[in-house]
C-alpha cells in the first residue's frame, strides 16, 4: 500500500493529514444497531455487502450483530474477506473466466462460498471448475427483476437453470439473487413501492414454480440500503444486502420519506476530510480532494454540515467551492469534511480508514480489498 | 499491492485475466517519438506531467527521448518519481501544510525539486520547512491564466509574490506556472487558440514586469495534450507539461483540427481489457469493467474499432453495452477493449500495466504513484 497512514491512533482530528477517509465511529455503530434492531422482528436475515466497505473487520462488526455472512461482486473482494475470516461468502454477481473460478473453487476449502449465474454456460464452466477442485459450489440463479442487467427472467427460465446447477454433480443449488439495483435511488416511497412490488411478485412467482419442480430455495437475496424495509416484510425474500446503510451517502440521503422529508433512519458516517489548498480567488475556495479522492459517478460530494458552500467541480486533484455572498470563504489551510455523493468507489479510492470519535483519533483499518475488481 | 499481475511476460494477448490496463506498446512508442518531434524545432523543452502515467519507468521513457524532467500533481508523486531515479521534478501544484511540505524539502536532498505557490502565506510556510530542513527550494508562482482555479492573478500580484519568494532566504524563484486546463478540452482549434492567445498574453505582459524588477524567469510552464503546440511557438512559454499524449483518451479524441476533423496527432495507446460476463438479455451485454475500472469523469469510455456497440453506462463493477440491431451481441466470455474517456483516472485504478505488442504480453510495469494524492 502506497498511502501512508493519515493520521495516529490518539492524535486530535484536526491533526490528520488530507485527503482521509474519515469513520465517525459513534454514527456508523448507531448504523450498524439500527439495521439489526429494523431486522429482528421480521425473521429476515442480514447479508450485508461488503463491496461498500472493503473490509474484514467491519464485516466482522456486522456478524457480531447478526449478520450471517456478507456478500461481495468479485472473487477478489471474497479472497480478502475470507482471508480474513469471514466464514459465509456470497459473490452476488456472475464469475467468467477459468481464472476466476479456479479462485472462487480454491477458497472453498476456508469458507462457505456461493456464487451466481445467468446462463447455462455458465452453469457448466462452474461445473468444471468445482469438479477440478474437488469441491461442491452453491449457485443461485440470478433473475431479472427489473434493472435490465445481469440476470435470466423469472419463471421458466429460471426454473430451467435451476435444475441445471441442481442436476450437476458439483453444485448445489442455493436459491435466487434478486436484487433491483435501479430501485434503491428513487426518490419516493411510491416509486420504490412499485418497483420492489415487482421484484417481489416475481420473486414469488419463481420460487412457487421451483416449489413445483420440487426444488427448494433456501435463499432469496436481494434489496438494498433504499429499500430493504419493503422486501424485508415480503415474505419471500430471506436475505437482506443492504451495503451503504453502514456509511449513508449524499446520494441516499436524497430519497425522500412518506412525509416527503429526507429519510434519516441511518446516519451519515463516512467523510472525506480535506484541507483548502488554495484561496486566492474571491468566492472560490479549491480543496485538495478532486475525484481521485471522492467519488463523483453519483454527483459531487457535499460540505458537511455547510449548505451555504457548494462542492461545485472536481478535477483530479482539485475540488472547487463557490461560497454564498454572506459567507466568508474558507481560509487556506482550513480543514473541511465533505459527504461523497457515492461511498463505495470513494472508499476504493484510500488505503485506510481514520475512525473517530469525540475529536481524537480512535483506530486505523486497512481498505483491505481496495482495487479488488478481479 | 492486492492486484496480482493479470499476465506473465510472453503470454498472449488473449489469456491476458480483465479488467486489465493494457499499453499497445508501438502506439505509446509513436506518441513519445511524436512529442519529441514536434518540440524539437521550437526549442522548448518537455516537461511531461507524470500525473497521466504515475510511472519512473515511463517517466524515464520521455527523458530518454529529450523531456527534462516531469510535473506532479502531489508530493506522493514526486516521492515515488524522485525514489524511482526522476533527477528533476516540479511539483505544478500547490502543496498547504506543514507534514506535506517536510516531505517535500525531505526529497530535495535526492532531486532538483520545485513547487508552486499562489499566496503570501504559503511562501512563507515553504521557507519555513525549507529552512528546517536546511535546503534552497525552487517556488514558481502560479498565474491564473483563465482556468478560474488557483493561482493569482497575472501582472502586479504575480511580481509581489514572486519578489517575496526571491527575497526569502531558503527560497529560489523559478518562474511561472501558467496552465490553462479548460482551454484543452475545447473541441475548434479556434476555441483553443483563443484562450490560449490570452494565457500567452497575461504571462509576457508578467514576465517583462518581472524583468523590469530585475527577476529573471528561468520557467515558464503550461500547456497540455490540446493546445501544446500553441504554447510552444509563443515565444514566452519554456516547458511544456502535456500528459495525456502518452495513451490519448476519449475525451481528447473528440478535439477537431482545421479541417473539422479529430486531432490525430497522437494514437489511442492505453485500454481496458474486459470480459462478458452476462449476455441474458437481447441487445444487451455487460462487461466485468465498471467505473471502480474505468474512469467516467470525462464520459464513458468507447469500445475500440466497435461503432456498433455503446458502453452506456457503468456501476461500480458492472459496464452496460448496447448493441445496434444489425450486430451480433457480444458473446459470453469476449474480450473487449475499451478506450477510457479520461487516461488518468483510469491508470489511478490499476496496480499494473500490461505491455503488449504483436498479440503479445510484452512487459509488466507498477502503477508506483497509484494513489498518491496526499
Amino acid at each position: 500500500m502506497l498511502q501512508t497512514p493519515p493520521a495516529i491512533p490518539g492524535m486530535k482530528q484536526d491533526e490528520i493529514d488530507t485527503p482521509a477517509l474519515v469513520i465517525d465511529l459513534d454514527a456508523f455503530e448507531y448504523n450498524l444497531d439500527t439495521m439489526a434492531k429494523l431486522l429482528a422482528p421480521t425473521g429476515v436475515k442480514l447479508r450485508a455487502h461488503a463491496k461498500t466497505h472493503k473490509s474484514p473487520i467491519i464485516a466482522r462488526l456486522q456478524m457480531a450483530r447478526g449478520a450471517v455472512g456478507n456478500c461481495v461482486q468479485k472473487v477478489a473482494e471474497a479472497e480478502v474477506l475470507a482471508w480474513g475470516g469471514i466464514p459465509d461468502i456470497l459473490v452476488s454477481n456472475e464469475v467468467v473466466g477459468a481464472a476466476k473460478l479456479a479462485r472462487l473453487c480454491a477458497l472453498a476449502r476456508i469458507a462457505k462460498v456461493a456464487v451466481c449465474a445467468d446462463d447455462a454456460q455458465q452453469v457448466s464452466a462452474i461445473e468444471a471448475a468445482a469438479a477440478d477442485a474437488g469441491i461442491r459450489m452453491t449457485v443461485l440463479v440470478e433473475i431479472d427483476v427489473g434493472a435490465g442487467r445481469c440476470g435470466v427472467q423469472p419463471g421458466p427460465d429460471a426454473v430451467a437453470l435451476a435444475r441445471r446447477i441442481a442436476g450437476s454433480r458439483h453444485l448445489i443449488f442455493g436459491g435466487l439473487q434478486a436484487y433491483h439495483g435501479s430501485a434503491q435511488h428513487k426518490r419516493t416511497p411510491g416509486e420504490r413501492q412499485t418497483l420492489i412490488g415487482g421484484a417481489v411478485d416475481a420473486s414469488r412467482r419463481t420460487v412457487e414454480q421451483l416449489r413445483q419442480q420440487g426444488l427448494d430455495c433456501p435463499i432469496v437475496g436481494g434489496a438494498g440500503t433504499g429499500t430493504f424495509e419493503i422486501e424485508a416484510k415480503s415474505g419471500v425474500y430471506t436475505e437482506m444486502q443492504a451495503g451503504s446503510y453502514v456509511f449513508m451517502d449524499a446520494d441516499y440521503a436524497r430519497n425522500l420519506d412518506e412525509a416527503g422529508a429526507p429519510v434519516s433512519t441511518f446516519r451519515h458516517a463516512l467523510f472525506v476530510l480535506s484541507t483548502v489548498m488554495s484561496a486566492s480567488q474571491p468566492g472560490i475556495a479549491v480543496l485538495d480532494a478532486g475525484h481521485k479522492a471522492v467519488a463523483v459517478d453519483s454527483g459531487m460530494p457535499t460540505v458537511w454540515q455547510r449548505p451555504d458552500i457548494s462542492y461545485v467541480s472536481a478535477s483530479d486533484e482539485h475540488g472547487k467551492l463557490t461560497v454564498g455572498s454572506e459567507t466568508a470563504a474558507p481560509k487556506l489551510g482550513e480543514k473541511m469534511l465533505l459527504v461523497p455523493g457515492h461511498c463505495d468507489p470513494t472508499v476504493d479510492k484510500f488505503d485506510w480508514y481514520v475512525g473517530v470519535r469525540n475529536g481524537r483519533v480512535e483506530c486505523l483499518w486497512p481498505v483491505a480489498a481496495r482495487g479488488g475488481f478481479s
